[in-house]
């Protein structure tokens, strides 16, 4: 991200400590042990990104070579660890932090897809994969259905963004611009998906 | 597959199909939302050959980017949703065409290896996983042991499909007598199979 | 490994024969069938170092295409269902060779990782992942929070071997060298924390 604009920097690592966090407080309450604590933080942040690397053949990826990733997930662990009683204070902002980190990832991820010459329909669900599997990582590991395919709106956001990003390049539109459309528009809808408790409809068989 | 015969498109989308409604289906009984059902059936539908186009480097894989994957994984997750009746009358022809599109999954998946290069046991051992990948993230994700590894003879089916496949192109027989020899004996022994109820031997301990 | 010592490849086929085994008796205990143990067995044998080949773009990965590693599995699988009272008795053995593997596994895949090019970070992460990946995929296939991550010293040890070779090599250690130190300083650890049974420390939450 070293082109981007220094902001863009700081967002990153905020939303790769927000999912950081998120995947060290779910290894702790499952009673992994310290090691099992940092490999979580880890997927959760940077697992997408590494689906995605490995196929548009961007390797190494980008997740395992750059060490700003590594250190934000090392110290989001060591937080939940040592800090328990701030990480619960710190609740609210790290729901903040992830939607933030959701709409990012997505964003980056459509990007450096179109970046590589690959089709539209690529760069969507890339971008998507980008934000959401580090979460599906998070939960096959512990052996549970991934939250993302049953919660709140949460990977549809991904995917407006990702969607608005791939097709406002298509349109023309300039860099800043897709970005900005691209982010606030999956950011404000995971927003309003939390504050409305938003739930896409699901059809299981009613028990008699 | 463009430049193959019109049939075996044909027969590659219907395979797709079944596999995804597999993946809806499942989906649906578990209580995911309207995303989880689409994200399944694309997995199952997409998944093995994602892996195996990641494993012999052809980027990016022609799930993410063949947009007829997609809709047919898209149809089939609307179809789940709203025909229930539909679906449930399917049972029958959903467990043919997925008998189809295993066949024709471990024939392609080893026929796509072989042609750039790979082999032999590389094109056996990715056409398999081309006809089983799919099914077997769809388990992982709804965080049960994958059905594939203990069901009636499944892989097995498309491990004789993808052997014939490699052998049949080592002997020096003719493309289409080879694509011809590898489905039909991995859909026979698929059909037979669930005719029959073969099952593998298992060796479990027996509790006391 | 061609091209290294042959005890190197003796080393390299005994811990491939003991991580196959333990896939293969984890998949016989949870009663699949007898494809099933062999997939398992692969996957703890292989599957580590197809995620590491993948990742540095080693296409295909060694896994699927060198012979040695399908044949191990299988034997692997073989003598787990055919010669029972010979795996229990085995049993100090196979914890031992795990031993062996592990930390083979984990010097290979950081030298591998560094012979392509890449930096100390993807080195070292690439070599545990080669080491524990297959332990991994075998607890997600079986639906179980994986034990790597909540073992004793496990991963730790991995981790220890691949971080010695890297910066061995990093500090112009001779070949030979770096790979005796990392092997045997991760195989001690891992033999040191089985005989003591060490723990890293866990953080779950105490019901009151």
């Amino acid at each position: 991200m070293n082109q981007l604009h220094p902001l863009y920097f700081f967002i990153d690592l905020a939303g790769t400590f927000a999912f950081a966090i998120s995947g060290a407080e779910a290894a702790r309450q499952k009673g992994l042990d310290i090691f099992g604590i940092a490999v979580l933080a880890f997927a959760v942040a940077c697992g997408g990104g590494i689906i995605r690397d490995v196929c548009i053949g961007a390797i190494p990826p980008a997740g395992l070579s750059d060490w700003h990733y590594l250190v934000t997930a090392i110290a989001a662990s060591i937080i939940t660890i040592t800090l328990q009683p701030l990480v619960k204070l710190l609740n609210r902002p790290v729901i903040f932090f992830d939607a933030l980190g959701l709409a990012l990832f997505a964003v980056s991820g459509a990007r450096k897809t179109l970046s590589m010459g690959y089709n539209n329909e690529v760069a969507i669900l890339l971008g998507m994969i980008t934000a959401v599997g580090g979460g599906i990582l998070r939960d096959i590991m512990l052996a549970r259905v991934p939250v993302v395919l049953e919660k709140e709106v949460y990977a549809s956001a991904a995917l407006l963004g990702a969607a608005v990003v791939t097709f406002g390049t298509w349109w023309g539109w300039a860099g800043d611009a897709v970005f900005l459309a691209g982010f606030l528009s999956s950011f404000a809808l995971r927003l309003l998906a939390i504050q409305f408790h938003w739930q896409l409809p699901a059809f299981k068989d009613r028990k008699g």
